[in-house]
């Protein structure tokens, strides 16, 4: 398949890249340091995205900035850092995207643990999540052409431990190895409307 | 109580205000012809309401648009409908108005059963509907001064079967005043992070 991994260089999208690059052909995105420079932030960067890379049988995103603080620091303003990026900067993905995937392809986006399990200072990030689960599970029956969509919610990465470690006390990390075969059945399987918790 | 009813002019507003009225003060607000106009797109008009009205026991909101309309007709563009209004306008209700509820008082938002039950045309409102239950579950546990949050999901109501009949095929309508005892439990209970369901 040829895929468009968007968040290719991060720390899931590494893990991602690695589980799929051997059997498949794999554009990678991200702002800076991929195969093609996308801000999903922004729907013209995405559109002209899309029209450079051709057609593709998946597209994978690892990518979406969250707002990490307490409630009480929650502001309209730096909750759009959550709501800019990984919830309408991955839904404008698909919404963007739908013309450019092959018939019978997919969509996976990423969610988070988070939403089903919250963390102080994580309600920016859980509402992001909530929103994209349910894009998904409503937009997996309106796909056409037989286009599949998913999400994948990890808990935190082994690999983040350093940096988001001391938000989930007691939660049992996972490697990204495991969080990218999540990915791999999302892309490789036939379910759709589907959140796959990597808990 | 003192009440706060953001949408209290429209169909489930006027149910609740009539669930409400007789036991306690409420103060309605909406666009037009409301004790308090206010219009939940604008952080700033959100703010001066409620620097107008001093401290409330409860908040609770009636309102939020939503974009109905096929996946395929969805757009970055329309998709802001929902995200402006039913999404951002009713958490920034919240943000905007911790310190203006009273403690041990509540927040009451209403999400929709479109997303738990998706509907042709309805993804939109899906996600806004999802990213609502996510934050109410996440800021319930970060709430201070034992202030609560929940979230109305209400099936669609037999007064709205006009408007939105034909839009859930199949689907058993409730009456406004049945989903108003929702929001009465919900301001006069003690349960937080709840979603009551009115199916
Ligand atoms: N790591 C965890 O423990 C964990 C757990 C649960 C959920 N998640 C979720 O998984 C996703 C990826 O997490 P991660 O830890 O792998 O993140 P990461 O290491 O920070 O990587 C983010 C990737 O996305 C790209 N990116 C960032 N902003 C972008 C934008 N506006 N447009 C396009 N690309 C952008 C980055 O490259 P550039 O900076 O060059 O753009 C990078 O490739 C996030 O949604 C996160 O919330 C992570
Ligand atoms: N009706 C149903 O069957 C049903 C089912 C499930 C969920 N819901 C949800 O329940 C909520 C209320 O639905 P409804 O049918 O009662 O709506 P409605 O009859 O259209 O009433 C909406 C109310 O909100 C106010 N409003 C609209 N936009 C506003 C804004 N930007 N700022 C402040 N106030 C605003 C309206 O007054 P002004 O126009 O004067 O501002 C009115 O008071 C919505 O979130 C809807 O999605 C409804």
């Amino acid at each position: 398949m040829r895929i468009l991994l968007v968040g290719a260089t991060g720390t899931i999208g590494t893990a991602v890249m690695n589980e799929l690059a051997s059997q498949h052909e794999i554009i990678s995105a991200a702002r800076s340091e991929a195969d093609v420079l996308v801000d999903i932030t922004s729907p013209e960067s995405i559109t002209a995205m899309y029209q450079a890379i051709g057609k593709v049988d998946a597209v994978i995103s690892t990518t979406g900035n969250t707002y990490f603080g307490s409630l009480q620091e929650l502001t309209p303003e730096n909750n759009e850092i959550s709501i800019e990026s990984k919830l309408k900067g991955q839904i404008n993905l698909v919404l963007l995207g739908m013309n450019h995937v092959n018939d019978r392809g997919s969509f996976t986006l990423t969610t988070g643990i988070i939403m089903d399990d919250p963390i102080a200072g994580g309600v920016s990030a859980a509402l992001a999540n909530g929103a994209i689960k349910s894009f998904v599970e409503a937009a997996a029956l309106e796909m056409p052409r037989g286009i599949r969509i998913n999400n994948v919610s990890p808990n935190v990465v082994l690999e983040s431990l350093n940096k988001y470690g001391p938000y989930f006390p007691g939660f049992e990390p996972v490697p990204a190895s495991r969080v990218a075969r999540a990915f791999r059945k999302s892309a490789e399987g036939i379910q759709t409307g589907q959140t796959y918790k990597v808990y």
